[in-house]
C-alpha cells in the first residue's frame, strides 16, 4: 500500500471547510477524494492535517492517502490539477514513509488572521480579509499577542470545549502587524482548539478596539467561552503552514 | 451645476465591462449611475476616462459627472461605498472644476497585463492572471517591449480599425518584469485602441514562446490585425492609472 502526501492551498470562500459532508460535495476533502478515486480507480480517503471551517482558507494545508494504484506522483499531481476547481491548487504530490499521517504527526501549525483596517477600497483582496475601518491600538494587540505566549488553558478561545480531551495548548509565536492597509494577526503553537484563531483574533479586536485591556488575557486562561471575546469572521482566517 | 471627480477601483470578473448596457445592470457604468441617481436623488450620468471591457479590472479609474444636490463630497463618497457592490472600490469623491472630464482630458494610461507563468497554483490570484505554464523567452519579451515605443500605427493591434479617427498612438513606457510566479507586462502611453493591450499581450507572448520574432514588431506598424498576435484573456488585464 502506497502513502502519499499532498501540499496544497485553497481559497475556501465557496467550500463548506475542510472535511467531507454526505450530500454535500462542497467540501475540499469531499472535492480532493472524488478526484482521486477517479484518477486512480479505487476509493481514496485523504486525511488532512485539520479540519477547516467554512469560508477559511489555506497556503500551507498537508494531507495524506493510501492508495495501490502504482500511478507515478507526477502523474497523479497533473491529472489532479485538471480534475479540481481553481479553487484548490496542488503544490506537490510526493511518496512518504507508510508512519506519515498529516494530522497525528503534525507538531505545530501557524494561522494567520488579516484584518483589513484601512477606509481605502479592499476590492482585490476582499475575500481574504475582515474589515475593520476604525484605529486599532497596535501597541495594545502586540501586548496582547505576546501575553498568549507559552502553554495555556485556552477553554475560553473554543466554541465546543466539551468535545476536547484537554484544553492545554502551547503557543511558540504570536505577533501582530501593520502591513499596508492590513494588520496581520500571526500565531504559531503545537494545536489550535475549534474555533481557537478566530476567537483569538476577536479577543484582541477588542484590545485594538479599546474595549479590553491587553492586560486581560491571562485571566482568560481556564476561564469560560463568554469570558473571551467575539469570533472573528472565517474569511480572515488562512492556514499558512503545518509543521512536522 | 456641480463637477464631481471619482477615482476607483472594480474587480472585473464579473462584470461586462464599464459601459452601461440597455437591459443589463452588471457593468460598472451603470452600477455607479443607478447608485449615485438614487443618492443625489436626481437622473446622474457617469463619464469614465475609458471603457474596459468585460472581465477587465482597474486599480486606478477616473471618472467624472455632474450633479445640482449640494450633498459634501465625503458623504456622497460614503454613501456610494454603502450602495455599491464589494467589487468596486471608490478611492475619493472631490469637486474640480467644470471643465474636467475624465475622458475628453486624459493625457495618457498605464496599463497591466500579468501572466502566471509557473505550474505552481494561482488560487489567490486566478482571478487577475492569465496562466501560461510553458518557458517565456523574457529578454525577447523585453526587447520586443522596448519596439513598440514611440509614435507608430497600431492598426494590427486593433479589433475593429475602421471606428477610429486614427491608429496612431504614442508608447511612452513599455517594460516586461518577472515578479516572482508571475511576468508583467506595463505599457504606458497617450491613448490606446479597441483590445490593443490585450493583442500586445497576445503579440509579446508568441515572442516568448518563440513562435514569433521580437524583430517582426516593427513590421506590424501600419499592418492589418491578422498580421499581429491573438487577444489575450480580459482576465489578466488591469487599468492602473490614468494620467491628466
Amino acid at each position: 500500500m502506497r502513502n502519499l502526501r499532498l501540499d496544497l492551498c485553497y481559497d475556501g470562500t465557496n467550500f463548506y471547510g475542510w472535511q467531507r459532508l454526505t450530500g454535500e460535495s462542497k467540501t475540499i476533502q469531499g472535492k480532493l477524494e472524488t478526484a482521486l478515486s477517479r484518477i486512480l480507480e479505487e476509493p481514496v480517503t485523504v486525511s488532512g492535517s485539520g479540519r477547516t471551517d467554512a469560508g477559511v482558507h489555506a497556503m500551507g494545508q498537508v494531507a495524506n492517502f493510501h492508495c495501490e494504484n502504482p500511478m507515478p506522483c507526477q502523474t497523479i499531481l497533473k491529472e489532479l490539477r485538471r480534475y479540481l476547481p481553481q479553487s484548490i491548487g496542488i503544490y506537490s504530490c510526493c511518496e512518504v514513509s507508510a508512519r506519515f499521517h498529516a494530522r497525528l504527526n503534525a507538531k505545530g501549525k501557524t494561522y494567520c488572521y488579516r484584518i483589513w483596517n484601512s477606509d481605502q477600497p479592499c476590492v482585490f483582496q476582499r475575500r481574504y480579509v475582515h474589515k475593520v475601518q476604525e484605529a486599532l491600538d497596535l501597541r495594545e494587540m502586540e501586548r496582547a499577542a505576546a501575553l498568549l505566549l507559552g502553554r495555556h488553558d485556552f477553554s475560553a478561545f473554543c466554541s465546543i470545549p466539551r468535545f476536547q480531551k484537554s484544553t492545554l495548548r502551547t503557543i511558540t509565536k504570536a505577533s501582530v502587524q501593520r502591513q499596508g492597509n492590513e494588520v496581520v494577526f500571526t500565531i504559531s503553537g503545537d494545536g489550535f482548539l475549534y474555533n481557537m484563531v478566530r476567537i483569538l483574533a476577536g479577543t484582541l479586536l477588542e484590545v485594538g478596539l479599546g474595549t479590553r485591556q491587553a492586560d486581560s488575557i491571562p485571566g482568560l486562561y481556564g476561564g469560560k467561552r463568554e469570558q473571551a471575546g467575539p469570533m472573528a469572521p472565517a474569511k480572515g482566517l488562512c492556514l499558512q503552514e503545518v509543521f512536522y
